[in-house]
């Protein structure tokens, strides 16, 4: 039996793409390429070709429990932790740490996202088992960092440093999304990476690291550490997690941390963040950079760069006389916005909960 | 018993208004504005009030049989004139003219469109009894000539003369839809009025002036004219009509004749031909002159002038960033297009056909 194990976080709720994505339905449970597969099941898809399916876990909020069980009916009951109430990264990976910890503490964990797209599986693949072979060996805390093919404002950096360990190397920071300036800097220098938000370690290494930076995390699910992988991990987790802080892995533990490796990966990888990156990565565009989301059916007059994301497969979209929309078009809600002004669509869902409820949420 | 009868032309098509309105169902049926009624229920509506049930007809396409029955309960069978093919005004109104005739020699008879707007009610019913009446007694054909107030291009026009019949005056032309610069011209005069597409006349008058200016379509229902009001009207109908020439009562009659006697009108009309008609006729209008059909639910951000027409009033519409456009979302197709450009839309349906079949008409 392999010590590798896969967790995928998949709590989020994708607030950025609504009305696609909504409270009920967050866009890593979108097929939004329309192949027949989420984003979700498609990192499971990965995975699942490299790690055994019952060392493969999600992570999600309670919410979408049940949307979980329907996508990934492959899975077991014990293998999907459910949140109780909605924190960022850091408990997340916790939770995961200790549940696994207790079924293997020599595990290998591989941590991602559910709603970033992957290229090249088999070079992705390729890159996580040449990661979980470094932590079986090293007390690392390793991150892929992707090499950059633009300037891009949208995702945070990593700053990689001359200290190698094998093809890895030690990073020096972590920075936030910078502004185009600075992006244009990180992006010439050949020394600053996209942060995947993908991260291996061994669970001594990452239980290790949360006693020594967040230890409020440690020291409340140290509480609960002989009821993980029992019948009673449920009501400990549900009583226990929402006491936990509401902190990211990246600010609680890789900022601080002095093991964390790099390896720096081009699989061809985007993080389904915004409208923006979804129109750079959709495979069906016109000759006018039209690009077309689920909507299979179309006509496009005098119109130039436009996101056209229909629900509805059999619907038609007849789009005259516009240039850089989304036009996204689901359930109970229309929205037609300016590409530029994407960020404002938070501000939309919010206006619309002001004046009528939470039924477009 | 009155001899005052009403016949009501609800055959169009209106494709201009796609995708709300379908083949399938054509924009008469549509209840445009939310008020629970279509605008053929609300023509319906007005004339009740001043003709006996009993003697308003419909004269539509076999296509809609259904949809008429379903929309208008109150009607006999017998009142329903079904055309086999699409003809154009002259054929359809010949056939109720020969089927009046049947009934009742004597009958003065008003003839309306099914899809215009009549904002004051009352005094428009006051100018259809004052044209029933002078036609009761005198051998005139009768049209009612709205008081422009713009120099539209959307409409045709009628010239009046000096000649008086009582309140009406004698018609010099009929003219079509004029250009800006001859619409400004029409406009000040002061002796062109609005084409308003509505008649009135004693049969017999139509029935001459039928003999006289479309002696085919006349020799055709002479045929039959044993067979009208009987059980034997329904197959003489689906032999002959087809045979019937494609023109229209302005251009087969109106331009012809010279009993032709127009009342000025002035009660709030609009031919609801044209998207654009529709944005000046809208009730519901926000204070960025957005216009909004059946649409109750909307959030509008740096947009001006739109018409915004969702059918399913459920639906919450966001829009940012847009002016003029038409945002029409019906069944299973969405249009977004320049408001100037609206003149395209029936070619975007034709290309729809072209490119998918006919399921979008």
């Amino acid at each position: 039996m392999t010590d590798n194990y896969c967790v995928i976080m998949g709590g989020g709720i994708g607030s950025r793409f609504w009305p696609f994505s909504r409270e009920t339905f967050p866009k890593q449970f979108l097929d939004f390429f329309g192949t027949g597969r989420s984003l979700l099941q498609l990192t499971f898809d990965h995975f699942s070709k490299i790690i055994p399916v019952e060392n493969i876990y999600i992570v999600t909020n309670e919410l979408y429990a049940e949307l979980m069980r329907e996508q990934l009916p492959e899975l077991h009951e014990s293998q999907i932790l459910l949140e109780p109430t909605r924190r960022n990264t850091a408990p997340c990976i916790a939770y995961a740490a200790y549940h696994i910890y207790a079924r293997n503490p020599k595990a290998n964990i591989v941590v991602a996202p559910s709603d970033h797209l992957i290229i090249n599986v088999d070079s992705f693949l390729r890159d996580v088992n040449k990661g979980l072979e470094l932590v079986r060996e090293n007390d690392a805390l390793v991150t892929l960092g992707v090499h950059p093919s633009r300037p891009e404002t949208g995702y945070g950096y990593i700053q990689s440093s001359d200290t190698k360990l094998g093809e890895f190397t030690k990073v020096k920071t972590f920075t936030e999304k910078p502004d185009y300036d600075l992006a244009k800097i990180f992006y010439e220098s050949g020394e600053f990476f996209w942060n995947s938000g993908l991260f291996l370690w061994n669970v001594q290494s990452i239980l290790a690291a949360f006693r020594k930076f967040l230890p409020d995390i440690s020291a409340r699910f140290d509480l609960g550490k002989d009821k993980f992988n029992t019948s009673e991990e449920r009501s400990f987790i549900k009583e226990h997690f929402p006491y936990c802080p509401n902190i990211s892995i990246d600010y609680g533990i890789m900022e601080k941390a002095d093991n964390v490796y790099m390896l720096c990966v081009d699989f061809g990888w985007a993080d389904l963040g915004t409208w923006g990156s979804l129109h750079e990565t959709a495979t069906v565009k016109d000759e006018e950079k039209n690009a077309f989301l689920k909507t299979s059916k179309a006509l496009t007059y005098e119109s130039t760069g436009n996101i056209i994301a229909l629900e509805n497969p059999e619907k038609l979209a007849v789009i005259q006389g516009l240039n850089d929309y989304i036009i996204a078009d689901s359930g109970n809600v229309l929205l037609i916005c300016k590409k530029e002004d994407e960020s404002k669509i938070k501000q939309f869902m919010a206006d619309a909960q002001m004046k009528y409820g939470k039924e477009f949420n």
